[in-house]
């Protein structure tokens, strides 16, 4: 890796050292994992008290801080962090084997310019794969797929037939974009299997997690919306459209025909129903259960969700319910004395 | 795609046309995103007043709505609209490729006719698959698996050795089945591995979504009855028995012995434990945690899991659980004033 | 499969014959589906009563009981009957087919003696791999990766560049281990992929469940204590450090930089938040939801987790909040009523 002094970084973030600008970084790290030669941040106030006792090299804060190691202050240090994280360690590198002969792709697609397609990667018949994209190993492209510019579909992700992927959008391995909506008609006692002729639309700049499982639309179409980021083992229902720049944490389930706005954090393990509208800037907590529409710019925790605040006293009283139900017969007990009276 | 006229669909699903029979229908819709040519259908009343504004050419209704589109008039529109889609879509077809050269086919294994085996799909030793098989890129399947007819795997999905998987089975992307069971027996600090020697059947008309995992079982063997649909990202635990005809929602998990009866549904994100038995015709709300025996027809929800209608006023009061708290108080302290009196 | 008398299964799990030591046992099976020629055990006394009543041909117990059956009294029933149907039944056995010409194996990539790589898997640039390992269909196994002897990787399981994996270790298939964790940096309105420096590693004799999702660090690196078990379709967070010995049931979701301490038990579908600690011992029940740092040894459950018996009692009272909420009314008035006189 190459090394950078701490003005190179500075530099490169717009920020402004306090200290020696000639230290010498070589790679980021965590607040307690720090040696010589490491460059770690400060975003979160809470941990403010480790920042004195760092080993590292230098730490990068919003505002100068008492501490041993040098400083880089920048406006926000997170982001201004992962500028610097991308300066000493780059993104991943994918491997330049072209298109492999071993890859199976169809005439009748169309490759963009500086592709890599990977040994056992298929792609299907009419799909259009648009330039610079990564297509590891075992993946598998339906047909009459397009794939914009720029996009990496890793290890065994599975994209199904008619989907359109927008650019710069990244699938993580196993993850299952386009397969069948769990639709069913039952009738005379068997589920009968309703063809799913909506697609997934993933639009530029989205990532899928590994694992997680996008259903293609039963009618209308599943929409992952620009610049939304959606976990690993995440699971979206059919019809279902989430609105730009959400955040969906892993193994959260959005149940079909549901909407989000934008800028929605959907956190881990959260449910939500079919056919309901969460509004813009959403946040449910981590397990929580969504059975009803959502205002914009609500904070929701629980099942059934309700509001955060409300949610943190309630759901802690849970546990004194035994005490609760004991009070209370007491209380009767003590009523009936007075009444006896 | 083929157009067809309102008759002829009419006439194909045992309708009866109310309107022009020789309007020309394109493709199926939902109510809301209808436009000219197309066909919708209103199953559920509430969305009854959405018929009146549909721009959809014709609907499919149970009984004669007040409506400008041109209607069908079938028993059960649901299954009905089911029917409309299959003749104006169809299902998807596969790619005729027959045996592809760039399979990996055991000469050991008996393939039927008519059946396609993409590249990157590997059949192992001893292995017999049914007629009209469509075994996709990436498709594993074990030594001594048998397959019956017309079934369907997907890009990536796994079936271990020794599984028995009906007719008309469907097995979406990536999804696993056959896979080792979680059984250790733990001795001087140490979990050991137990051989899982039973087996996963799929009866005929199984449907397993896209990620979903089914356990082999551990001496006994994991059944999924006949015509049951199990949507993506589901967990079914070693030794566990799913009855005919049950729908299980993305995400359940039901874990090992577990027995469920026919007709069941298990909703979204559920967790039934081990070794109880469900009765059937049971329904499980999404998200509920079911920890005892369920009788039949029984509809249940909330963690631990118990009548619906209890659990929608009981889980709704936890919100007020703070009031009832401050209630309590302020009770006992209105009691002790008048034992003071 | 070879029959063994009941004197050579007892000889070799140490324990001593009741009955007949020359009785042939063919399988091994559970309490209730037994017949001529198997061997069951009995391990949780609530079934003692089923032993009565077995078909088996002899029973594995801690003490002797009352039956038909000839017995096989060990100290550790459960340890006993895993050794005997590993002698009875062996672990599965894997197709000797040495490296395939079909597998696409990097020319810097060193592969240890005696393993198997089958059709499909691709083993990337600079990657170890020990002795005797087994790669199935459809494996990848990216750059810089090091992998002990004895390794399993079923099919489709991907092993992300960079990551350790220890000796012993079986990945089960379609499992994700070192994909990018969940990290971004929001800044004006887009959300920016931090790259995910950190590696997973799997210590010894740790196993991966089907489709589980175990992501690389941000920064420092994803661990898998030796000798842990991890169930299917698991979620496990970057930066996470599960101890050694830990078994984790499907489902369950361990966020980022949480950390668990040795011989955790961690039920279904529970969810742990981010960054808290662990101890040593900790049971957490099926669905729990686990939000704050938990001491050696306890046992908890329920959404926010509590100590599992205060959660049982508490938690099942849910039920009573109407008739809680009742009384309270019933019990104002009352006293409404007293006060008034």
């Amino acid at each position: 890796m190459p090394k950078k002094t701490l003005q190179e970084i500075a530099d490169h973030i717009g920020g402004r050292v306090i200290g020696s600008g000639e230290a010498l970084i070589e790679s980021a790290s965590t607040l307690d994992q720090t040696g010589p030669g490491q460059l770690t941040f400060l975003s979160n106030p809470n941990y403010a008290p480790r920042v004195q006792e760092t080993q590292a090299a230098a730490v990068l804060v919003a505002e100068e801080v008492e501490t041993d190691a040098a400083q880089i202050i920048a406006e926000d240090p997170y982001y201004a962090f992962m500028q610097a994280v991308v300066l000493l360690h780059g993104h991943r590198e994918h491997p330049k084997m072209g298109l492999s002969k071993r890859a199976d792709i169809s005439k009748s697609a169309k490759i963009g310019q500086n592709c890599n397609i990977h040994p056992f990667a298929m792609v299907s018949e009419n799909t259009v794969i648009g330039d610079n994209c990564q297509l590891y190993s075992g993946v598998f492209v339906g047909d009459n797929v397009t794939l914009g510019d720029d996009c990496i579909l890793y290890p065994n992700a599975v994209i199904y037939d008619g989907c359109q992927i927008g650019n710069r959008v990244i699938v993580q391995s196993n993850a299952s974009v386009g397969q069948d909506g769990f639709g069913f008609a039952t009738h005379n006692g068997e589920h009968h299997k309703i063809p799913q002729i909506g697609i997934v639309i993933l639009e530029d700049d989205v990532e899928i997690g590994s694992n997680s499982v996008i259903e293609r639309g039963t009618l209308d179409n599943t929409v992952i919306g620009k610049g939304s980021k959606v976990g690993d083992a995440v699971a979206v229902g059919h019809g279902t459209k989430i609105g730009p720049h959400c955040l969906l944490v892993p193994q959260a389930g959005i149940a079909g025909s549901a909407e989000l706005g934008q800028y929605c954090v959907i956190g881990g393990q959260v449910g939500v129903v079919g056919h309901i509208k969460i509004g813009n800037r959403v946040k449910v907590g981590a397990k929580a259960g969504v059975i009803n529409n959502v205002p914009d710019g609500a904070t929701i925790v629980g099942t059934p969700a309700i509001d955060a605040n409300k949610a943190k006293r309630a759901y802690a009283l849970i546990e004194t319910l035994p005490d609760m139900r004991k009070k209370l017969r007491t209380l009767g007990k003590e009523i009936d004395r007075l009444k006896d009276k």
